[in-house]
């Protein structure tokens, strides 16, 4: 088993799978407290995580109502969590490059689909762990600024 | 790319991960719609899914509370997605032989912590699907009911 990571390490590993992964999984809440889940393909532009889904889904719906989120990213054993603010977006409100972006990493176009929203992330709370041994030593950022 | 699998298929797949897999993605929520997500081991007894986390983790809260989860077994690309009733029972509560069986599966042992409680998720609702072209035909569980 390796050692824990120090939180330097984590930080890389965590702005590594931003930069290059292609799905993560999307946690959301009605107001009232009904709890949803998918996976969903993404980009990140360095500041945001930008996901699209349409307005009516149980995620849009609860994205726009709370403005809350939170992304596992990676695997069950080798996560970062992210809390986030979020942010909703017409369809057509991204720049062309911004949307070419999303669509080659994401390996779809929501640009055509009227019923899709973007929506873009903030992170305001990264935690990275391995297995039980990471547990301590995970959070990476609070309220949006990076303790590592 | 294969073709859409059939419902039957999804089924046994979906059951396959349940009897072996060792981790999944619990995502709750607060009475006043704050997500959470967190990986959790768990085990399976053919009816139910046992997890077990302190009752003062922001899953135990919110599970307690709302008795609402949602979960993803297995990849993002290849999920199944079950929503389940929550039953919040005494970290002593369970027989020893299910207390083993969790435990050999999940390869951590909870009955010692007595901040802990174990959390049964009776299945209502089940969905499967790998990629877009097999959102049709997800639906293979509602009311607690097989589909297929």
């Amino acid at each position: 088993m390796e050692s824990p990571r120090p939180g330097a390490q984590r930080r890389r590993d965590t702005e590594h799978r931003l930069a290059h992964d292609v799905d993560l999984w999307v946690a959301s809440a009605s107001a009232d407290g009904v709890p949803h889940l998918v996976p969903l393909s993404f980009d990140w532009d360095g500041e945001a995580l930008l996901i699209a889904t349409p307005a009516n889904s149980p995620t849009g719906r609860n994205l726009a109502a709370t403005r809350n989120v939170r992304i596992g990213l990676g695997e069950t054993r080798d996560v970062s969590m992210i809390e986030g603010d979020v942010e909703v977006l017409e369809i057509d409100a991204l720049s062309q490059e911004q949307g070419d972006r999303f669509a080659q990493r994401a390996g779809f176009d929501p640009r055509p689909l009227t019923a899709y929203r973007w929506f873009r992330i903030t992170p305001r709370r990264i935690q990275a762990w391995r297995e039980v041994d990471e547990l301590a030593g995970r959070g990476l950022m609070r309220d949006g600024r990076w303790l590592v």
